[in-house]
């Protein structure tokens, strides 16, 4: 089966938002050894949108349009396609119905304007929007299945994934990539391509690649293989070789974080702990990351942010002194916030950050980028200072990452490598 | 003038690789007037390359092509071109000697491979490349002229930019587009087209646009013209109508965001206003938020996450009978813990966040997305109660930025619309 991806958007023609759509549906079609012909990108521009449906329906099994489906004048996606079918459009009386609750729920009433997105032309189907106002349509052009999606990636991505994907996936009966994705956070990309060493092979089948987001380096095992058989065996036996090439800096896999996989540490440790954080530069990042995680007050309740000296004394009981003697971002401070933090929160473990995240408030021996973080156990307390390269974002980032991955090698009962 | 921008590579139809260059190209041609009327990728695939150049070459005036010009078996471009102009590939001398000067500067023997780098289509013109080892290519199909530019975005940005941007300034005369960006947060999009009625009508010039992303309805003000001169005026008039329909509902413009305009409007309050957080279900986004902001030292120094009832009473002092009496989620609860986190870091203003962000402790008359949220300033506070639809991540997100927004409305002494 052979597909194109069709987006649509003024913004994207002219090149405002770059088109993030068209990867993630590749990626998902690969995963059902569904073939991608071409991405194809044009304006909410009828014509040109009604142009690029007759020409991709006649080349491929299968075309996925996201975008052109909102409530505006400027959102034609829906007429182009009913233009190309020759058929009107006539109002989805059920998607409608949904609209009018969706908005009732919010107490306020339905712009006239929205009606449009309960508009489907004749003969095609509605498919259920969950995470936004436009129905999606489903459709077919002579031979070719035709799904439209709203261009919003949230909404475009759940739409695909509930309603499109399971049928794709059936109908594959076999022949795919199967992929796993392993994560590690605090070596260099170089580094960890070092410790894979041969399993980084071109030819190698299931092949390992190593891609960085967000100072995650992942790996990502591809296999392609023709028929299911043995095929899940064998690529679990290349992930068991990462796993040992690397070992504890592997930390998750597919759509798990670093704040999901300590969250679960704890959650599941018997002496139920809590953590609580106490935060100068990162101002409330690492309380966010740990609180991303559903059940997250299950182990964490209390968090200050103090971003002035007079908040570290006032909130934490930071010495006056200490402050004067070694500075906000130095390790006797962030252990004394830590050592704060875990002594007013009556909890097992409090990370603490102080660091100058710029990009003012650097100096000679304490340049943009220097970080320092506590972990205070019931043990006692360890304190480590970083430097991290990059602007404000990134250091506040990789700070409040670094908190984690500390906190979870101390869980792990290992030194941790950086 | 129009143009169709081709980018060629597995990586790309596979969505291993998010393709930044068509939306830089789009962007490159917008500042000289020219009009662009899709984005099409293709596969390192000799048949598809050539369809898609013989197909978009019959459309377009410009036809810009990134990719597929590297020295292995799969980079196959110039073999496309060649065919579809219906002329063999001969080998140019002059990049050529480039090519062994490159190698030789670098003490290795140029590899055979290399030498397809050097050969392009009889009839048409080498493009220097002064980043990389692939010749470019520039040539004529029909009335089309095409331009074949190496994939990696450093080598055709430089190549763009030295060998065809100069050449299509000079042909534009002075068209161009003109464009201005301005936000708005807390109406929803079709509410914010309706303000703006006729100004978002298609066939405007200056026209008006919406798109939204993260809660952040955005207009933008694209203006074609094909002088410069009064030019600036006519967006401006555009912009100023705009600020007309929607008045203080646009709280920025460009990359400014809701934080950068809140802390601005605290910086240069003449009475050096501050102001603390106090968090439950955002667990310190929206510290994080303010903080993003460099120098935001300067009005905000504490914050607290209490994630806990527990956390709430110790650390903010909310009475343990308002808690019983209405739970941790409400108006009561919100102002007791915006009041005690003012009262207890001395400063003017407090915001104070508490919902239900899911996906699970929603109960019928508090489900998932309610969130109460109060602003305690120097004459009192105020208490607003939310449903926001959506996941656990937008239910945060927009929890923080509705609490700077109504911070903001407060600041400008208006009443939010919201």
């Amino acid at each position: 089966m052979n597909a194109i991806i069709l987006s649509i958007g003024d913004e994207l023609v002219l090149g405002q938002t770059i088109d993030t759509n068209s990867a993630w549906l590749s990626q998902q079609l690969a995963s059902v050894g569904c073939g991608v012909l071409a991405h194809v990108t044009v304006a909410d521009d009828q014509p040109a949108i009604e142009q690029a449906i007759g020409h991709a329906s006649k080349r491929c099994d299968l075309l996925l349009i996201s975008g052109g489906l909102g409530p505006t004048a400027d959102d034609l996606t829906r007429q182009a396609l009913a233009a190309v079918m020759n058929q009107p459009l006539e109002l989805n009386e059920q998607w409608l119905g949904e609209l009018q609750k969706f908005f009732a729920a919010r107490r306020r009433p339905m712009p006239e304007a929205n009606r449009i997105q309960a508009m489907i032309p004749h003969g095609a189907k509605m498919i259920f929007n969950t995470a936004g106002t436009a129905a999606g349509i489903e459709s077919v052009l002579g031979p070719c299945r035709v799904c439209v999606m709203p261009g919003v990636p949230k909404e475009m991505k759940t739409m695909f994934e509930r309603s499109v994907l399971p049928s794709l996936r059936e109908a594959s009966g076999g022949a795919a990539i199967l992929s796993r994705t392993l994560h590690t956070f605090g070596m260099g990309e170089s580094a960890v391509a070092e410790m894979l060493g041969d399993l980084m092979r071109r030819d190698r089948n299931p092949s390992v690649g190593t891609t960085v987001s967000g100072g995650i380096v992942s790996l990502r095992v591809n296999f392609r293989f023709s028929s299911m058989s043995e095929a899940k065996a064998e690529l679990e036996q290349t992930v068991a070789k990462c796993r040992e090439a690397l070992g504890a800096l592997i930390f998750g896999e597919e759509d798990e974080s670093l704040q999901v996989v300590v969250g679960r540490m704890l959650k599941s440790a018997p002496s139920s702990p809590t953590i609580a954080t106490a935060e100068s530069c990162t101002g409330g990042l690492l309380g966010k990351m740990i609180t991303d995680v559903p059940g997250s007050s299950g182990y964490y309740s209390y968090g200050w942010v103090t971003y002035s000296n007079r908040a570290k004394e006032e909130l934490l009981g930071v010495p006056t002194e200490l402050l004067a003697q070694y500075g906000a971002v130095s390790e006797p401070v962030v252990l004394a916030m830590a050592g704060g933090a875990r002594v007013r929160a009556r909890g097992t473990y409090a990370l603490a950050i102080s660091g100058i995240a710029g990009p003012e408030g650097g100096t000679p021996t304490k340049p943009v980028g220097s970080v320092c973080i506590a972990l205070a156990h019931p043990n006692g307390a360890e304190a480590r200072t970083f430097l991290f390269p990059g602007d404000r974002e990134f250091i506040r980032d990789r700070s409040a990452k670094m908190a984690l991955a500390m906190l979870r090698y101390h869980l792990l009962g290992q030194k941790a490598p950086f």
